[in-house]
Parts: structure tokens; C-alpha cells; sequence
């Protein structure tokens, strides 16, 4: 119809081309790298607004550090720099000559950020420290796919210094809930929150706790980390502090980032064969008014109905748009909902007549009319609420029927082969395990609930104690 | 008083320690790096928001491209190629290996924009195309200074492609007054708008158009540049559309682009010996509140009074925090007109049984006791105006005062030796008789206005024909 491969039989060809003809994003010249288009960056600006506000409110503090890393910084700490180091862009050269000492293009903030953190804490009375930035890193990978792995991406960093251990296991675990608070609230995305396996914990942490989501395509992507740096990081940089009884300590530290993946698993969460589907509250366009008209005249009406409509929209926060192109409507009809616009709003000369509107849900297709008066736009509202709740919902079937919990490794195979998303099982977080469910099934640990932590049975390959673990085959 | 050095005896020396006790910022380990704190990237916050506010008005739409430029773009437009190739940082390496093609960390981006503007651009219809982006940009400098000159530094970067000439020329013009518009309504600061002379004008520009700003140093500093690229980028990149007659042509582009530096020259106009002033539209915090109290009562009286303000201006959105910290009244007042928050609330237990607030002004000192009511938001909201308009007009005054028309190589000397910023005379824009005033007087050719542009009048050097032209010592 659209011309879209179809997302259940190839859902990479479909991600990909929905994405370049949605006009979210284009390819950049260097590979790996993508160009944000307007449609797509709105939905990054609405991050930073709305994730931007909760952070804030939580009394964390917006900075922005330089990007530049002396190479050096990344070495300081041992498991950092075996992590990140062979991912890293390097500067060698600026103004002409060669530097000194090569740069590393940030891979995250740590390094910098710590070595000036002991410059600013020198009493308890000094933390919490809580700082976040928005900002630009690289990582060169070797495979990249648009928003879900880029070799530069945009994201926000958050960085505490805590004075105890317990004041910084909280800010984890706040951080994660915020993380779930705007997926679920904005993005109308369910994930599974708990810890990594330590093969999959960040370069530098004690510990590391991650949302997963699942993807239409049955693979897992990670939106979203926060890791307990312990005193890792603070010794490696002279991060310490006097306590109340005046004996030198040093700070417990949290650090947890969300970026644009996200956006490829909103895309791949909510899309369907249609195109896009974007959930109200992240959308940059919320409704699409197509006008359907004979004579020039019927268009002048229509007109004037969808400049009202739209400019009433703007005064009550709902971002509407007509179109007006040359194309026909049908044509239109297609192109929104490939753009994954909530609802459309058709208005024809008989609408217009009756003062009615044909209002279509981008969700499951059903349309309504309206009764065209003074409050229209609390109706649309409602409509755009039930979009919202209802992608949500949707998407937590997805994830609940493609998620089975397996007592051994022929079950495992078997829900693979029907096609479930996570196969769930008692671990006991063995990184040789690991590596051969990988190799066997393409399978790896993506995380371990919060919400059965507490559960210890079996592992069901050495019968050792584990704990209840999703696996997936992820990006 | 506060140890700060005196701004009018020793600028330099007061800016960069007005800088760092104030919070703004810090440095960063590499050398012409700089790290943004939360008390001065807010007011980077309120740019973004403030001016991203008036270019989304004005139709543009906010996109993200990479950061790194293959080195070969940088080099198809000969001009743009010889000015920025001395100043950018090179990545050499990436993901453990050597690039093939080294990569250029953007100094600015119409290389790579270009580039893709030739994919998007195919008709007139698709004129004009107006973007901007809120980047970080690295141009390698020798001498830096915070926020003024920094290596990595921030900033928006518009772009925009047009059908015709006289359609880039006014979003040129729209760019500059629109920075106009900024600086005086929330930076409160005067300027001097019009063109750069060829010799100062951007590599790869028909010309170049600028705001320019009188520090209390009584040096220049430029705020922000718009440019008309005429079809110099769009040869060089292949950016052509088919017009309405079915022919093939170049388009016309634009770009203009605002940074961090105005941070720097928002601190530089309006300080003085006490420390920072902050215009309050800009400002982090507008009011603060210094509870003056004798006992563990009093102290929680006047915090029920300080919180009810403190909430109800968050409500009508100003922004106020009170000062609890242990150190002396005496000592804060210091310290928040270092920090230069336009308005100071004393709370005393007099003024807390007398229901009445004492006011006091950063910009004149003076004070105003305002009855404690429930109107008490607008009178405080007036005074924050009010604090604002004078900050304008002095600043108006100081230009004024230090900027001369001179008439002979004689009257330049002898303003220069009274003190002028700015002097003014009539200059055929000779690139060699810059360079020697440059080298004699140490000024340089920094604006012909547009409010004169159309006075032809003899150069005072030369006799020839030539246009009145700012001169002054630039940052």
C-alpha cells in the first residue's frame, strides 16, 4: 500500500526505511553517524523537556563539561579503560600540529568529570553532589543501526557523589524508577528493570541496573542504565571528603545515562506494517487535519474551520497540522499514518455542513465524529489519552505473551522456536554460561528483575543457586 | 570587600576570578577548555530558550547533524578551506585503528550540511529550507579566555537555502535583528549592527553581517554573525533546484550562528567592582532571600514567610531561593552580589511582626520596603523590570560615552588617549590600512552600521570614498 517491507516478515528493512521515509533521519557521511531531521529531533527535544523536568525536580543540577579527555584520564581506572578504550575517537592532531597528548572524544564522562570532582568536594557538607548534562559522545562500533547504535549519539549523563553507600544506592535506584516513570508515562513503554549479570555491567561499577524493553522484532534493546561506581572511580581520582567526625573518606558514586537508542525503541515497540505509530505525548505532530474539498470555495471554509481548530490547539498544548499539499487525500491518508501521527482529522464540505469532524485513530484504525463546539479540543485531548494508554497497553501484551519462564534447556529451545522474545530462567550469573548460550542460541543475560530478586532456585544447566534472569537476543 | 579585584584598574584579572568565585565556571584540563557549572549553564538554558523560542517562531526547524566533517568537505570551498583548516582538531583514530579519512571535528557546519541540503533540495518547492542546531564546535585557538574565546565552545547554527538572492538577504537580516531583538530584551545590552568589512568577514561569505558590544574594558567583542554564502557553498556542494521555468539553478544559503562568547560579553557589560550584575530575564536567580533572625523561633518564622514567596513565585515564575547556609548576613550579602542576583530580600524579625519585606537592588544599591501583601509578586516583578531597563540604559550610556567620530589620524589618537572604546570615521575598508592601525593602535575594523550605511564620506587616511566604520581594541 505504502510500500513499507512488512515489519513482522523483515522488521530491519521495515525500521530502516520507515525511519528515512518518515523523515526522521537521515545517514550522515561518516559511517556510522546519523543526521537528526526536524520530525525526528522533535521527538529528542521532547526527551530533554519532559525527562529534563523530573530530573530537575529531583534537585540534580544541569552542567556541561568539555568533550575533549586527556588520554590519560581513561586509565586511571582499570576496568573503565579496558571497557571503553577500544571504542574510543582520538584526537591527535589540532591547530596545525600535533598535540601532546592525543584526546579521546568522550565515550561517557566519568573520567573528566571525576577528576574535577575533587577539586569540588572537600567536606560532607559538600554531598550530595548531584550533576546531569545533555550532551554529544562516541563510541566507534564496528555495527551500527539508526538511534539504536550509533557511533555518535546524543544523551543525558548523570553523575553523584553520595557519602555513604546507602545515600548513593538510593540515587541508582531513583534514577532507574525515573528512567520507568517517563518510559511508561511518555514513551507508553513497559520494560523490565532489575541488575546486569556482571559480564554485562559497565566498565567501572560495582553494580549496574538496566531497563529492557522488547522490540516487535522479539529482540531486547537496554533504554536506559544506572550503576553504582562505589568508591572505584573516587580512588582512582582522589575523590574524598571529611566526614562529621573529621577523618577522611571516600565519596560513594552513581552515574546513569538515557539517549537516543530510546527513540529506535519507541519506534520499534509501537510500529506496525502502517509505519510509525508515535505515542501521543512524544509526538511532534499529535493531530493531522486533511482537508477533503471540491471547489475553492469549500477549501476557503475548510480553511478557516482548521485555522481555528489548529490555533486553539496551540493555546491548550496540542500540536496540531493541516495539510495542504497537492496530493490526494488518500495519498495523505497513507502518509500520516506512516508518520505515525495519533489522530487525523478529516474535514470535508459535509462536515463542514453539519459542523462535524471525522476524527481517525492512528492506534487501531476506528474513526469517530465529533460534534464540532466549544469544547472539541478536551475531546481531542481524550482521544489523544486513549491512544496513549491504549499503545501501552498493547505493548505489555507484547512483551507478557513473548516472555516464558523455562526449567530447562529443551524448554528453552522450544520457546525459542515459538517464537518468544525472553526466555526466563534461574542463572546463577555464569560468565562461561553465558558465552555458550550465546553462541548456541544467540542468547544473552540481559537482566535480572527487582521484582524476583528475592527468588533463588536452581540453575538450570549446574543446579547451583541463581536468580530468576531475562534472556534475549538483543541489539 | 570581597577581595575581588578591581574591574575598572584590572579587567582581565577581574573577569577571570569574577568568573570562577561566582560559580560560573571552571577550567578544563585541556587547554582552552572550559567547564560549565550549573550557576552559569543555566544562563546558557535560558539563551537556548529564550532565542530558540523566537527562531522556532520565525519558522525554523531545529535538527542534529554529526560532528565529524570528512577532511575532503572542508576543502570544496577555497575560501571557507583557508580560514577554518588552521584552526580545527583532527581525529585520526577511532575504534583502535587508523581512519582512512581523517576526520574534522566540526568548527561550523556548512560543509556537511550542504552536502546533504543537495539530497533534499530538488525544486522550488522545497525553498526555503531553514534549520538551526544547538551544537558544540571546536575551533583550536592560541589564546583563550572564558566563555569569550574557549576551543570547544557552544552554540546554534542556523542554515537556510533560498530561490533567490533577495530571499536570503532578508533571512539575513531577519537572523540579525532577531539577535538584536535578544540581546536587548533579555541580555540587556546595546549594540552596534551592521556589516564586517571584506578583510573580517566569514570564509566563504559575500558578506558578512554582525552585532558588535562595548565591554567595560572598553574593548569590542562580536555577539553573534549572520552571513549571506550568496551561491558559493551550493556550487561547491551541488545545491541546485529546478525554479518555476523548469531551469536549474544554484541556491542561495545563509547561515548565522550565536555562542557562549555573549555569556562572556553579558558579564563584561554589566559588571562592576562588587562582581557579576545579571540582567534579571537572564538570571538563574532573580531574588534572594537572606533570613536575618536571632533564635531558633525566629529563624522558623521567617521560614514559613521565605518558602510561601519562594512558592508562590515559582508559580508566577520567578525565580527566588533563600540563602540558610551558616555564614554571617554580612557575608551573603557579599557573596549574592558577587554572584550579581538583581534583587536581595532581607527578612528580619522586625520586618516579620511589621509584615514587611526589605528590598534591595543590586543595580543602584538602594533600597525599598514593600508591605507584605498579596500582591507582593507584582511589585517584586516590577522592580526585576525595573532592574532590567536600567541595566540597558546604562550599558547605553557607556557606549555612548565611549564611542567618537574622529575626523583625522590626530582626533583617533587623542580619542583613543581619552579613554574611547569605539571611534568612528570614514574608511574605504583598504585591508593594508587596516593592518597598520592595527599594528599602531592595536584596533581593528569591527562594523560598518547599517544606520549609516548609505553616508559616503572621504577616508580619512586615503580620501577616498569610504563608509563610517567601528574601530576598537577586540577580545
Amino acid at each position: 500500500m505504502n510500500g513499507l517491507p512488512s515489519m513482522s516478515e523483515n522488521f530491519g528493512e521495515w525500521y530502516q526505511q520507515v525511519i528515512l521515509r518518515a523523515g526522521l533521519a537521515d545517514y550522515g557521511p561518516v559511517k556510522g553517524t546519523m543526521i537528526f531531521k526536524g520530525y525526528g529531533y522533535t521527538l529528542w527535544k521532547n526527551v530533554q523537556k519532559y525527562l529534563g523536568e523530573m530530573i530537575e525536580k529531583d534537585g540534580v543540577e544541569d552542567v556541561y563539561f568539555p568533550m575533549f579527555i586527556p588520554q590519560s584520564y581513561l586509565s586511571k581506572e582499570k576496568e573503565h579503560v579496558e571497557g571503553f578504550a577500544p571504542e574510543v575517537a582520538v584526537v591527535t592532531h589540532a591547530g596545525g600540529e600535533k598535540l601532546e597528548e592525543p584526546l579521546v572524544i568522550r565515550p561517557t564522562s566519568e573520567t573528566i568529570m571525576y577528576k574535577t570532582f575533587a577539586n569540588w568536594i572537600q567536606s560532607y557538607r559538600d554531598l550530595p553532589l548531584k550533576i546531569n548534562q545533555w550532551a554529544n559522545v562516541v563510541r566507534w562500533e564496528k555495527r551500527t543501526t539508526l538511534f539504536m547504535r550509533t557511533s555518535e549519539f546524543l544523551w543525558q549523563e548523570g553523575h553523584t557523589a553520595h557519602a555513604t553507600k546507602e545515600s548513593a544506592d538510593a540515587d541508582v535506584f531513583e534514577a532507574l524508577h525515573r528512567y520507568d516513570d517517563f518510559l511508561r508515562t511518555y514513551m507508553a513503554i513497559p520494560s523490565i528493570k532489575g541488575y546486569k549479570t556482571s559480564g554485562e555491567k559497565f566498565a567501572g561499577a560495582d553494580y549496574t541496573t538496566t531497563l529492557e524493553v522488547l522490540l516487535r522484532s522479539n529482540k531486547a534493546l537496554q533504554i536506559g542504565t544506572s550503576h553504582q561506581l562505589g568508591q572505584n572511580f573516587a580512588k582512582a581520582f582522589d575523590v574524598k571528603f571529611v566526614d562529621e567526625n573529621n577523618q577522611q573518606q571516600y565519596a560513594w558514586q552513581t552515574s546513569w545515562g538515557f539517549s537516543t537508542r530510546s527513540l529506535g525503541g519507541m519506534i520499534g515497540v509501537h510500529g506496525d506494517d502502517k509505519g510509525l505509530q508515535l505515542p501521543p505525548r512524544m509526538a511532534a505532530v499529535q493531530i493531522v487535519i486533511i482537508p477533503i474539498f471540491k471547489t475553492p470555495e469549500g477549501a476557503a471554509k475548510i480553511k478557516d474551520m482548521a485555522d481555528k481548530l489548529i490555533e486553539k490547539g496551540k493555546s491548550v498544548g496540542i500540536r496540531m497540522q493541516a495539510d495542504w499539499s497537492e496530493n490526494t487525500a488518500g495519498w495523505k491518508f497513507n502518509e500520516w499514518e506512516l508518520r505515525g501521527v495519533p489522530l487525523r482529522i478529516e474535514i470535508g464540505e459535509r462536515e463542514l455542513a453539519e459542523e462535524k469532524l471525522k476524527v481517525v485513530r492512528r492506534v487501531d484504525g476506528s474513526s469517530v465524529v465529533l460534534q464540532y463546539a466549544n469544547d472539541i479540543h478536551k475531546q481531542l485531548q481524550e482521544l489523544l489519552d486513549e491512544s496513549q494508554a491504549m499503545l501501552f497497553r498493547r505493548a505489555e501484551e507484547f512483551l507478557n505473551e513473548h516472555t516464558r519462564q523455562v526449567n530447562s534447556e529443551a524448554e528453552l529451545v522450544q520457546a525459542l522456536d515459538e517464537g518468544m522474545g525472553f526466555v526466563v530462567f534461574f542463572f546463577n550469573d555464569d560468565k562461561k554460561q553465558a558465552d555458550i548460550l550465546q553462541e548456541k542460541y544467540k542468547i544473552t543475560p540481559r537482566v535480572i528483575p527487582l521484582a524476583t530478586e528475592n527468588e533463588i532456585g536452581k540453575d538450570i544447566f549446574t543446579g547451583k543457586e541463581g536468580k530468576l534472569t531475562y534472556f534475549a537476543k538483543a541489539y
